[in-house]
């Protein structure tokens, strides 16, 4: 389903190659200042451009389709579509018969028995993701107080990015890497044990990013090798802060009033420069492959904002939710 | 929300000291044989018992509600519930001045005004996992030709468990742990790019889970430090078979007819013997804090079948919803 | 799906003859008073015994399973279970056979494959609205200041009762009726234009009662009749006040603070004392049918608190989603 | 919440004065064979232009966002959209102070705190009705061998429309209508008792069309009136034929083969050219007032086609989650 949230909820719809894609935000309250403008800066920290990065450039020019009127939130469906307008889809005939590595090609023909749009990796792409940005800014515009920081802290194993993308150049093989994120003035007291634990909410969000293949919070997989007397965050005062931080902000999937940070694993982009093979479908077998279009060698440089939007999307849903309880006894 | 699912839905109720814990299951296809005997093997794998485990032992006789007629499910809503016949109410009155470290009662008594039921963790209590289990029993029949295995892989930072559990009770201190699971035959094309992944639903579920801290698909945070050459699966058949399988089975959130295979970073169980140092409402100071009860000392030992269990709550929905769309041709 | 409403979710669970019916609140704010007896004057409301209901009589005890301590909800789920202990199940053998006219017992076969519990129309008895009634008690509590009050206004085409229960009990024929249901001190704003208005959930809620064919609100059927001008009710002052109530107090599917009321048709109990004639699966055939077990002669006198209860629930849940979007300023 | 499905979900976004209106429907199958020009007939239905309807017209051309390729249904979001090119804001520029009697003008400022698109009555508008018909042409096509017919049964209390309309046109004043609805070749057994029972899902459907206040089943409010031995269908066939259908082909809230109808009441158009009288904000007092804008005499002249649409909507979601549990044997 592709939606995402109970009460802010979040759709996003459109192609790779389509005319637009776009978001529908339902539940987003009345009143939020809202411009097309807002949206520029994380839009331009999403795009390409940089070393390392796709050449295929999209202005993304965000169009308010419904919701927002006299630049306020109306309380109504909020509705934002961008434009694809730098699309080449004859780099994708050849996909229908030669599934491309790491690409999502062979499992949605099977899902869909044929019928997937497959240039581009279709609704798979990443370029759904713009919806995500802008559905994030929004999102942040609900934290008020609460900030929100995700980067690159780790490219190709090597914590000096510039040298592992300038090494991936050389090389011409895509690199991974791990963004960090850290999330700041989260009232105590958000998040549930079962089953939407803020662990479970943001990674549920974070997997639908392309590319991601792993979540850690607190001290995440050290925790496995440490023990009780060492991982437990000791109380200090009535606020709850604690001496150290190895839970991560988190305890029992409720905020705790300390910084939530997590990391994420990004995988290489899997449409990498170097010759690879790939099982063609109508010679019946295994062939060597180049992959065709516009792509980025480190996707990962992209993922940061991303990142940030859903973890914001996410949380906002969970504040939201949070607030009706602790408001009850002024709603009659 | 303390349901998950949304058409194999699974609600669980009730608290670590209540009279009751158990589950519902919404969705449920009639027709499948069940009887209280079969939760056993499962419901046996966790509890406790073994070395390093607590010595609260509960019987876990599953009574069914509802929704089970002649031995088969009926269609409708399916309730499960479990006695809880083996507590001690007593060594909890003190948590309301003093949280303990690691635990929930600080974040739940804000949470919920101090309105929640702090004796043994409450709601938030890893006992609710007995419901748990029992729900996975029920999906596990309807993955029919699906494996599921879990294991710990690794403890307190050793691969020799015995070793590290040995260590663990000469050193009077709680361990962590690794459990690694795989799923074997699930048929591809399940899942979701957005919002529905698989990844993003299973680590929903596991994160459901009490003390887990991290997650990673196939070759998980490794793919961090890798290249696209080395990383992307080369297909080698019409089904969807590869020669390597770092993507652990998903591309684009779906299953390719591989083996699914993911990694759990289980922390050290919060009650550790050791002395540790916690804030005292009363006092308004920070003191020396000794854990009561009767408590694991790894309780990764008993996350395996809770792991398998929720990863079938979650796969059984996602293949209930595929099965919607690809039998469309004979719905009418 | 046996669950209703999206933040204060009601799921309920059990059969006729099963060993116990139940129900559990998902949603429920912590720090509502409330303990056994509470339940106690809706329960009667809706009990049998009085002339032209089933001699068959439940103590409807209700157990609390969880989601209270100390007399107080506690924010985690709220079961309350009912133990079913007058059943005679030997009455329904022969409903395998030959179904009942007017009854699921045809339809509930063909959807379960045969699986259902057949007894006393398994999970589709009115014997499940005894969970309603209790979940409708805790709505009730979160509508503070709001009075529901619904009352069956006419019975067999006539509103003295007395003389149409006397009517059907002279005649042995069953009859149905009219209950009318009143919402005073509603909030102005609640309810959404799509897709949840007042009247779409409400009328969901209700269309799961047992025997109900029609609803109407305001002046309902009428208004098919009138003109705008008749029709149209004019605002008065500032507060919404209106100079008539043709709207029934809700337009665009928001209340607009004046009382609520609506009129729902209850058809006779299917259950007559009357000889019928249905198909007889064995004989192949259709035979004279003479209804077995102990039943209302007119189902509709015990509706009204079942009414009340489920308009509850739903005026709860939208209440609960509107309270998050109004409060916003104050949520961080 | 403006989303409306489990499984089949339709989410609607828009404002009567925006630039465009729009659907997304989630989970539709794919491989469906869908053109703009397939919507053509349907929305011509819906459009105005005969006697008795609004002189605002609209070129409804339906453009295709996203989920079609090559004519077909991809199994991605498919999201339609409708440009608003016939709007005339200054109508509606006074409405800020004198809300319109029987409009959502009052309670949508008060809901909103005035941030609402106050336009022609914003996203309460009738106008968004025009996605509601787009998404049931695409349920119609899920729901092959169903046949779903509503028509305009009586209008302004008269079965000859045509007078009733002429009439209307002579006073000067709006009138309502009654249009029924007929479902024919659904099978046996889809819907639930709890809650999604037929008559739930559809009249939850039907009371988001603006202007319904009433809905029955069957023989509906003259159920209440008759005796069991009376209303009672008789079963005369291993099918589920009954010799009456009293029942409205509805059992238990589940399908029982028989043909399913309803009736549903719409009120005079809100918007009638006769003088009516409202609450001046800005001069606090009662004043006459006459409505401005382009209107329909009849709105109910231009809702069976809705009707049928909402219809076709809920029905196609119960189908998709009926027929998951009845293909439960081929699913892996």
């Amino acid at each position: 389903m592709n939606s995402f949230g109970n009460i802010f909820r979040v759709n996003i719809f459109g192609e790779s190659h389509g005319k637009w894609v776009g978001v529908t935000i339902d539940g987003c309250p009345a009143g939020i200042d809202l411009q097309e403008s807002d949206l520029q800066p994380d839009l331009e920290r999403r795009k390409a451009g940089a070393a390392g990065t796709t050449p295929r450039k999209e202005d993304d020019m965000p169009v308010f389709v419904s919701g927002v009127f006299n630049n306020k939130t109306t309380g109504a469906p909020l509705t934002i579509i961008f434009e694809n307008n730098n699309t080449r889809s004859g780099d994708y005939e050849a996909l229908r018969d030669t599934p491309r590595p790491g690409h999502a090609d062979f499992v949605l023909n099977k899902k869909h028995n044929g019928f997937n749009d497959y240039r581009g990796g279709g609704h798979s792409s990443g370029r759904l993701t713009v919806a995500l940005v802008a559905a994030g800014v929004v999102a942040k515009k609900i934290l008020k107080g609460v900030t929100i920081n995700a980067s690159l802290s780790e490219a190709g194993g090597n914590t000096d990015i510039e040298a592992a993308i300038n090494k991936a150049i050389d090389d011409q093989d895509s690199i991974g890497g791990i963004v960090s994120c850290s999330v700041k003035g989260l009232p105590v007291g958000i998040g549930e044990p079962f089953f939407n634990s803020i662990e479970s909410v943001i990674s549920h969000a974070v997997f639908s990013i392309p590319a991601v293949k792993g979540i850690e919070f607190g001290s995440g997989f050290n925790a496995a090798k440490m023990t009780g007397s060492e991982h437990n965050d000791a109380l200090v005062n009535d606020e709850g802060k604690t001496l150290t931080n190895n839970a991560g902000g988190i305890n029992g999937g409720i905020s705790n009033g300390n910084e939530i940070y997590f990391r994420v694993a990004v995988k290489p982009t899997s449409s990498t420069p170097r010759e690879q093979h790939t099982w063609n479908n109508k010679s019946q077998s295994i062939e060597p492959f180049t992959v065709k279009g516009r792509h980025d060698l480190c996707i990962a440089l992209r993922v940061p904002v991303v990142v940030e939007a859903v973890t914001s999307i996410a949380l906002a849903d969970l504040l939201l939710h949070h607030s009706r309880l602790h408001n009850q006894a002024s709603i009659t």
